[in-house]
Formats: C-alpha cells, structure tokens, sequence
C-alpha cells in the first residue's frame, strides 16, 4: 500500500468532461488490455504494483520538491509526473494511478495523517454503533483531486500505455478505519466483527457503495481498467473471508460500469493478497482477472481457473534483490508456471499478465527492474514459439 | 512464538536418566494422544498455542518473580510452574513445554537478547559466507536447561495430560538467524536465498542436524509428542517453500526417535502458519499430525488428507475477544466444519485435535477461554452421537 494523504486540497484544475475525455488518443501499446481480455499478444505484459515509488531517484526528487507524500499524492502535477517516471525508465505495459488506497476513509472524514516513517493513521476510529452510524458514503467531490489525477495522467501518457485506477477493498478498507492504523493481529476489527457482525457489515456495506462510486469517477475520468486491491482479505478465517471480504468485492463489481469515456470495456482486476487458499471461491467473480500473490502455483491455478479469467503475478518482489542473472531465472520460472499462453488470435484464451505478488520495495535496485522487465518480455515471446 | 532467552543458564539439575524417565506415571487423559494416532476418542481434544502466557495473571506473576522472561524460560522451577497454569484453570488435554523457538540458534552463538516490548535479537547476523560457514550444530549440553525443564514438567504433570515438545523449523530458526529479529518483508534472507542458494541451503543443513538432536533430546528427557512450528514457512513463494522449508522439516522427521522413554510412540506434530496453500504438499510427509491456521477449510482439509493424518487446529484466536456464546458459536463451527470424527475403536480413521490457528494473545479475557474449551468438549460429545 501507498502512502498517502488527501486532506485538504487546494487543485485548481477542473474535472474535464466526458466529451473531452473521448479525445483521447489511441493507446500505441495495448498488450495489456488484450490480455485482460483474454487476447492473444506477442509477448506477456507486464507492471509492476508501486511501480513508482521510492526505489527510484527521480521518484524521491519530486517527493522532495512536493514537500511530503501528501503533497505530492494531493497535486495533479507531481501525481502524474510520478505515474510517468518508471516509463522513461522500463518499457512496462501500463500505468497506474499514483495515490493511496485510504484516500476513500479520509474523505468519509476520519481524518487521515501521516507521521514520517510510522505510515498512516486515522484521528478517528470506527469501533462502536455511534462511530458506525456516523459513516456514509463520502462525497466525491472530496476526492476530485484524484479524478483530476486520473484525468492528466491519461492525457499525459498520450496512448502510450493504458491507465490503471484502483482502489483498496472494502474489507481492506475497514481494517484501518476500525485499527486505525497498520495492525499486526487485526485484534479491533476482528472483535467488532466476531463480536457484531452487524456493525462490521454497516461498514463493509458503506465501504462497497463508496468504492463503486470512486472506481466509476476513476473510470469516468479516464480509467482504462481497474484493480480492487484487497490486501488484507487474507488475514481472515475460512468462512468469514467469504463473508466480510469477497461479498463486498462482488458487490462493488456488481456496480461498476463496464465502459470507458473512450466506449472501450474497462477490465476489473481483483487482488486478495494471501487470497490463494480460497481461489475456488474466487475464480467464478465476475471480474476480469485475478491477481495472485507468490504464494500460488500458477500452473495450478490457470488448471483451477480455466479460460474465464486472465491472472495476474506472481514473482515475490523480494526477488529483486538478487543479482540481475538470479532475477532472469525467477522471472523465467514465473512465465514457466503459467506455461504457453493462448495464441489463437480467432478467439479468447488463458492468459497471463505479469506482476510482482506485492509492492516493489524501497530497496530493489533500479537495474534489477531493467533485467526483469527485459527477461519477461524477451522470455515470453520465446515461450509463445515453443510447440 | 514465545519469547525467552537460554543465555548462559546455571541451572544445576542433572538430566535424569531414562530408566528414572520409564518410571513416570501411566496418563490419565490420553485423548490428545490416541487422537494424534488416528484413534477414536469420546471427545475432541485442545490444547492452545501459547497457552501458558501473558493472558493469565498468574503467568505475569510468575514471570515478575523471575525478573524477566530470560530468568523465567531458563528457570527449571520457574518453566515447570508456568507450563502446569493454563491447566489448573482449564481443563485442557496436552501441556506444551514452556521455551522458545530462538534457544536453537542462541545455542549456535548467536547471542540472543531481548529488550522490553521489543522482541528477540541476536548480536550475530548470518548474512554472509564467513557467517555461515562458521555454523554448526550445537552442543545440547548448551539446551540442558530445556530437557531439564521437560523432565520436571513431565513429573510434575503426574499422568495428567501428555507432554508436548517443541522446536522451530529449520527455515524458520534461519529467518531469525540471518534478519537478526522479527521482520515484515524478510528481505534480507529472501536476498541471501536468491542470490546465494547455496549458503541457505547449508544453514538449513545445520538447522535440520540441529532441531533433530534437539527433539530427540526432548523425547529421550521424556516429550510424548514433539511439533515443528514452521511459523515462517507462508512468507516463501511457491517452489520456494518445498525447497526451502518443506525439505529441511523432512530431514528433521526422518532423524526423529520414533519412541519415547516409556516405549511409547512420540506422534509427530507439523504445522506451517500460512502454508494451507501446499496442504497438497505436506499430506503425505512422514508425520502424524498436521497443523492448519485459520485461513484452511476443515471440510476441504479432510477430503484432501483422507485418514492419513490427524489435522490440528484451526480456530482464529481473535475469536476469543468476542462475547462468549460468540465463541462458542465458532468453536461450533470449526467442530462442524471438520465434521464427524472417526468413532470406531477398532480401527484409526480420521481424527480432529482443536488448537488456535495461531498463538493465543495476551489480551484474551480467561474467561472466555473458558467458554471455549467448555463448548469444544460439550459440543465435540454431541457431534459423535449424531447419525
């Protein structure tokens, strides 16, 4: 998860229309939208989550010049000039949204601060039926800043590589609304929902509504797919996953629109970050692609999942860390699990987008992205020439 | 994972010999025991992980008496009177020796400290190939103060329930070993494994040598089940874990005495937090009981295991915040979700052994302890009387 504050925000620039926004240009590059849809592409796209973030120099250079991370997630400018930085650097297959998932529960009001180095926390937590019964579904003009974000990047891209929007998951969501913060046992949040249910589904219940509402203004703005990020699905039990976590995904793809500015489909991609136990449960959603975490056996999952959905992963980000010629030989590994993609350009198939099973560390060194980028995209197309 | 401290000890007990060990009383609860053969029981037996701890004031006594956790852990007295606690409150079937998973490595030299609310450190970090090449197994007589305390609980235990032993897995020790203290991403080891396999792997060689000599010396001090806690098993990636945590485990099982002082078989406990995934995996290991957390299905954990093992587990002990008929409800429902246990005395079959998915918190109420131990037993009764 991205770091982030919405707070006040003082833009200045104006949510462009939708008439606008059809002006767009036509992507130069869309591997990944192909895949997403199940099409067949020369090679296996690839992005990478955080892809910008402060492994990279001129990442920590405008986060510098914005002052602090809220500056920089708040001002349209330094937001896409950070959602730009990693294309200069790797030809990677798309963009995402430079923001941060708790941008939704600040703008409910509780309050978003930032503390250097402890990550976020909420001036208000939600823990009993008043806290509870004073939540609603934010007025998206609060979030305007974001859609205005979405708006410039895509402009700013110019057809080169599709926009991602994202958003956290209710449940993802909830866990810092009742912790407050970053929680190592989930303790607040599990005994509001062991406790009363009740409660605990009010919130999941203004959460879906309130990121259907924030996906669709991402998608109205310029969004050319999006990802539910519901990174913390897999601290719960067996049983209530399905219960606080997968229901209300469902419930928000229920609601999304399946159509761009631009009359092109909008993909939605759903990530339970140590969700692979409960792929059976999951591969009937209706979405377009499943992230996956390092976890999963890729081979197994395309045999679970079949030809309904596109996946997304997995290699585990600390990969990075080994020599460039140890990252080629996992990102090799990778594309091998998954095994041949479809190749029939007649009609829609099991296909693989590539991607880290979790952010990229502060740490990874820059040219260790280059030899994975570079491997994913030479090995894959090797891949697609083998009988 | 309890923490301690083995640090240099002045413990003066002397081992007892095993033909002092053969004359412990016959048990009087054997239902853990006979469920960890695959036996028929008349009720499902629990134990909980961490069940002597911080959530009993009479545990936070005895740990003011000693000074600090260092003095309690390696305190014969002390660790005998902690561990028999949680029993006089509940009646629990099995009793786990009180220690920690770091003695093995601070054994090894590694210089194990521990600062209030800090969690353990070691001085030394195995982060290179001096580091590693300087590892060896080490001298037990270094962990006397261990199978001391086993021997003194088992007599003090007087038959009552079964004594359980316990170590960390060699992946897990190695965690440990190379970040030097708990850690989120567990980068450093992730970077020595990708990068220098061959180094980790000789770590892991020393830890398996290791944690067998250690089990066998708790058996041999007289341990009637022995469990591997391969806490940190879930943070690999896929391929990763069956090359390195699941093979190491192997190669501790297979150096394991099969037979304990009183000529009895010692039932062999594996449990990998996180490691539902490869449940597939580990079915067919050479153990006899597997432990799940909380994120497995029971129902689908049987149909896969078959009667091959007896599972272990699995309820979230975030439960245990929750009002007590909330407790009992999910004991209801972890009991139902295993299902009818094998009832036919004449023959083993599939058996349940109640535990928490995880260690249980030092904010649990007792009494709602209490209520769930009422229920499993009560409940677990009912369930082998349906048709």
């Amino acid at each position: 998860m991205r770091q982030s504050s919405p707070m006040t925000t003082t833009m200045t620039s104006t949510f462009t229309s939708t008439s606008t926004l059809s002006a767009f240009p036509a992507l130069t590059n869309d591997t990944f939208l192909r895949a997403c849809r199940r099409q067949a592409t020369g090679y296996t796209p690839l992005w990478l989550m955080r892809q910008a973030g402060r492994y990279l120099p001129e990442y920590k250079a405008t986060r510098a010049k914005a002052g602090s991370f809220m500056g920089l997630a708040t001002n349209v400018d330094y937001a896409t000039e950070v959602t730009l930085q990693p294309l200069e650097r790797f030809p990677l297959d798309a963009a995402i949204l430079f923001s941060d998932i708790l941008t939704v529960p600040d703008a409910m009001g509780l309050g978003l601060t930032f503390a250097e180095g402890e990550g976020p926390r909420f001036a208000t937590v939600v823990r009993d039926e008043a806290a509870v019964n004073a939540l609603a579904v934010p007025d998206m003009d609060k979030l305007r800043y974001v859609f205005d974000a979405v708006t410039s990047i895509r402009k700013a891209l110019n057809g080169r590589v599709p926009l991602i929007g994202f958003s956290g998951s209710p449940w993802t969501l909830a866990c810092y609304m009742v912790e407050g913060r970053g929680s190592q046992d989930y303790r607040h949040i599990k005994s509001l929902m062991y406790a009363r249910p009740d409660l605990m589904q009010r919130i999941l219940q203004v959460n879906a509504d309130s990121v259907a509402q924030y996906l669709n203004a991402q998608i109205d703005a310029g969004a050319q797919a999006v990802m539910i990020f519901d990174s913390w699905g897999g601290v719960l039990a067996d049983g209530m996953f399905q219960q606080f976590s997968l229901a209300y995904t469902k419930q928000v793809l229920a609601q999304l629109k399946r159509t761009g500015v631009d009359g092109q489909d909008v993909p939605r991609i759903v990530f339970t970050k140590g969700g692979g136990i409960w792929l059976p449960d999951m591969k009937d959603m209706d979405c377009e692609v499943l992230g996956l975490d390092w976890t999963a056996n890729l081979t197994q999952a395309r045999a679970l999942v079949g030809e309904s959905k596109a996946l997304q992963g997995n290699i585990d980000p600390n990969v990075l860390f080994a020599p460039p010629e140890a990252v080629a030989a996992q990102a090799r590994a990778v594309l091998d699990s998954f095994g041949k993609p479809h190749t029939d350009r007649s009609t829609t198939g099991a296909t693989h987008i590539f991607n880290l099973g979790h952010g990229i560390s502060q740490f990874t060194p820059p040219e260790h992205v280059s030899a994975l980028v570079e491997t994913v995209h030479s090995y894959s197309r090797q891949l697609r020439q083998a009988v």
